[in-house]
């Protein structure tokens, strides 16, 4: 399933829904996407605020009921989009799948050869740093270079968002406390950053981390480490890698940051950034005014936001 | 108003509230504190849960509704207090006034002399780096000793929480933004915030923010840079400064920090150590089992925290 959240571009109404697969007759010409609201009114109600971090908690309610719902629309049941619960995508407006991630963990030089262009060294344990989660941004809002800012950068991150309370979980079952998968943008301020020698600021100005288009959950994506990722600035690549490159996996995080910090459902861990950042480039490349960014991970999608000021 | 929240003990029930000023008659003995649950169903019911960020947003509805039911107390209104929804002290748990706060924002070196004993300068502007809000204990909980973790170390610090929504604020406005005060002990594991550089974990493990007992509303604390602040181990003081001594006051951190990062209603920004922490004292001083840890503030209470493991 793919968790998404939107807005109808009409009623300014706003949904946590599910994207559906593509139309299987090819015949019906080139595929519109379509959503499916869990929040619709004919769906499941109001029955929690579209942003509430229970609708990431798979000991909840809510999600059991979502995948009821979803599975019954894939069985063609007619009911939901007869009532109106499925929109096309065309009239919505894609918002983060998450608003405000209870945490927004980081993970430092996490891909072998970034750590090396970085000159800091591989790490021995997962360096764990965060942004703030008030910065995330969606998949159709413009990222704004901060006042003051001169080093604006981009980093291409895979991340994995929390399902199932996570405390002191060992690696063999860390897989059990992840819902799903997202593309994040760790969009940077390399002036606030190394500044402060602290990287808060420079991670967190507003708007700074772009997350979506959607959440993939675990059961599409058998094999989260092997997954090309890509970060392209006006259609040219800057990063390319994949995500066989983490010198921390999914498992091992979940199991190192669980034995001192409580993990909680919709938790964001984004795994850190492959090779190709612009601060590390010769020449660097920072990010200018009217720059479109992409993020692409295979099996996710496309975070596509514009750089704006 | 000091806006507290806390727990039932016979019924387990949770509730917001306020604590209310000692019985004005001496001959009554000494007076037991009691607390008005503002979620109490003869009350305002359960117009949010208790533990909602709404809460502490000046701009919402349960704030103003909540302040004209403690006004109605005051001027002895009965009503409540016949109904149940007044609560002596000694029948309730303490629970953090903020369970979760959307942000745990803290400024590093931020009194004179703390930053010249840890030998890393003056800051030039705040030093911003953060807890992850799972952290978040109150004033009954205990802080566990994290496995793996030698230098278990305190910080007392006197906190502002966030009222009214701030993005770009002016110092000559910023106290509009503020809802109030409290008092943190930001602890902390010295050998794991050392070892990774980036200060999170050392700072985020479970637990490692006690924050409390009460928030007090900023009517009631007309100058909050005129506050004497103290930690005591065991009883034995080990901190005494007064929040004279900040490089950056209230305002100057709400204007500085908003200028990149948009404050919301609930966010908690500590405002940084005085001296005398542990691990800058010769020789240092490491928290143990046992300990009994206090945060003294004029005007606020006292913070205590017993350490375990």
């Amino acid at each position: 399933m793919q968790i998404a959240r939107f807005e109808n571009k009409s009623t300014g109404r706003r949904y946590i829904g599910a994207k559906l697969p593509a139309a299987r007759d090819p015949a019906a010409g080139s595929p519109e996407p379509s959503f499916l609201a869990f929040t619709h009114e004919a769906a499941l109600g109001e029955i929690a605020p579209e942003s509430s971090l229970a609708w990431f908690d798979e000991d909840g309610e809510a999600l059991p009921q979502a995948r009821r719902l979803y599975d019954a629309v894939l069985r063609d049941e007619q009911r939901l989009a007869a009532a109106g619960a499925v929109l096309p995508g065309s009239e919505l407006r894609l918002l983060a799948p998450i608003a405000r991630p209870g945490k927004f963990i980081c993970i430092g030089l996490n891909y072998r050869d970034h750590a090396l262009e970085s000159g800091m060294g591989l790490p021995e344990r997962p360096l764990v740093f965060s942004k703030f989660s008030s910065c995330v941004i969606g998949p159709e809002d413009e990222v704004r270079i901060p006042e003051g800012c001169n080093e604006l950068d981009y980093e291409a991150e895979f991340a994995f968002v929390i399902g199932k309370r996570a405390t002191r979980v060992p690696e063999e079952r860390a897989f059990d406390h992840v819902l799903g998968y997202t593309c994040v943008n760790d969009v940077s301020a390399r002036d606030f950053q190394f500044a402060d020698g602290q990287w808060q600021r420079g991670k967190s100005c507003d708007t700074f981390a772009p997350l979506g288009p959607v959440l993939v959950t675990r059961d599409e994506i058998p094999d989260p480490h092997r997954l090309s990722i890509e970060f392209r600035r006006n259609g040219e690549t800057l990063q390319a890698s994949n995500t066989d490159q983490l010198i921390f996996g999914v498992a091992t995080l979940v199991a190192e940051i669980s034995r001192h910090v409580t993990l909680e459902a919709g938790d964001v861990i984004s795994t850190g950034t492959p090779p190709g950042v612009g601060f590390a480039r010769k020449p660097p490349i920072y990010l200018e005014n009217g720059d479109c960014m992409e993020v692409v991970i295979e099996g996710i999608g496309t975070l596509r936001n514009t750089v704006v000021g």
